[in-house]
């Protein structure tokens, strides 16, 4: 945003930024106390980042109802109408991260009385970690309208899908060693896979950021369904 | 939409409501032809629903853009307010349900060389002709304003959910059958879940409506991540 005189549209804008940052805490924690929770299989933990969902949902909604407020008051106009839609957008973003994260710790219990699948948990654990440091920063590019740092963000998703791949190969290793490593398997494949879609989220989030302060992301957009492309194994 | 006079904002948000049937109409498409495609191992088929997907994108860009200029000239207030903003929803959810219909068609390539697992492909192919059905029936209710088809659609999404988990026992059973199924039952698994998740949001398409014409949707909402509790197999 340009340096310009605080309009009263800036003035109710910042105050609907700030309960973005603060959801956007919100969901940070969320994917770290899953992941922490998968790890140490801590079913309590898992316990509060499902019921912790809630107030997230309900952030979502405060903010909706902010920025349809927003706009019935301030009826902003050209890049002003764009940026607050955008902020309705971000919060969409994060609420569905928020719901990946629930959808981890929703796996703790089962995980927790299969069998242990060697290393699977820590790495699980390192690739929600790389999500929650992309998200930390976009929040803070989000904060600060700092399209450099939003694009750092874009061009790290690269090693979460890296990641992503690595980790399923490991995880089709163990299901042919073993067939009672299927199903555990199973839910690591989806936990995997939901990170990787959480870091392709943090990247619209980081796109969104662009888009607002440029007015065009100039990113070609994909989102990295790259599990799409296994290949079949070897006979 | 009680009946009133037509005013200038009915008369532009008409015209953006049939884009977004339009755009619905897009994505059904994209969904049945992505099943057959998996079906009928018709890697050209698969190959037009992915590219078609970027028209899905444009689609959706279109519609947010007809919305934000409604939103700057007509600054509706209130419920027109809300019914602009939820319409916008809409076409969010239609753009992921095209992004999970592309996932599906990009599969069928590896897929096609891969071992045939009995039955498979048929069934997600009736599973995702159940959500196709749901589509429809989502877009007539959008349509006409029709909460009760609206709710009907919310009430089927349950049989998508029943389907997955009876489709994901069958796919564990190939996957301990023989190692060799691994690869290609884990797509299918992938498959039957983004299948399960276009239910899930044909349903949050069919709250919105319901929220748009009543003001607020009464419906508990669970986003069905049902895969969360498959059980440990018995030893």
């Amino acid at each position: 945003m340009e340096p310009h005189i605080a309009s009263a549209f800036d003035k109710d804008l910042e105050a609907i930024n700030l309960s973005v940052l603060q959801m956007g805490g919100q969901v940070e924690a969320a994917i770290l106390d899953a992941a922490r929770a998968l790890e140490s299989r801590d079913e309590e933990l898992a316990e509060i980042v499902v019921d912790g969902d809630k107030a997230i949902d309900s952030a979502e909604e405060d903010i909706n109802n902010q920025v349809v407020r927003l706009l019935a008051l301030r009826q902003p106009q050209a890049s002003d109408l764009r940026t607050a839609v955008a902020v309705m957008k971000t919060a969409g973003d994060l609420e569905r991260l928020g719901d990946y994260a629930k959808n981890m710790a929703k796996r703790v219990p089962v995980l927790a009385t299969s069998p242990l699948i060697d290393g699977a948990a820590g790495a699980l654990r390192r690739q929600a970690r790389l999500v929650g440091q992309m998200l930390t920063d976009m929040l803070d590019a989000f904060a600060r309208n700092d399209t450099e740092l939003a694009r750092d963000v874009i061009a790290r998703d690269v090693e979460v899908d890296d990641m992503t791949n690595a980790l399923f190969r490991e995880f089709i290793t163990h299901m042919m060693e073993d067939p009672r490593n299927i199903t555990p398997c199973l839910h690591y494949v989806f936990i995997a896979k939901n990170i990787e879609r959480m870091g392709d989220l943090v990247t619209h989030g980081a796109e969104n950021i662009i888009f607002v302060t440029q007015g065009e992301t100039g990113i070609e957009r994909d989102k990295g369904h790259s599990t799409a492309t296994i290949a079949a194994p070897r006979d």
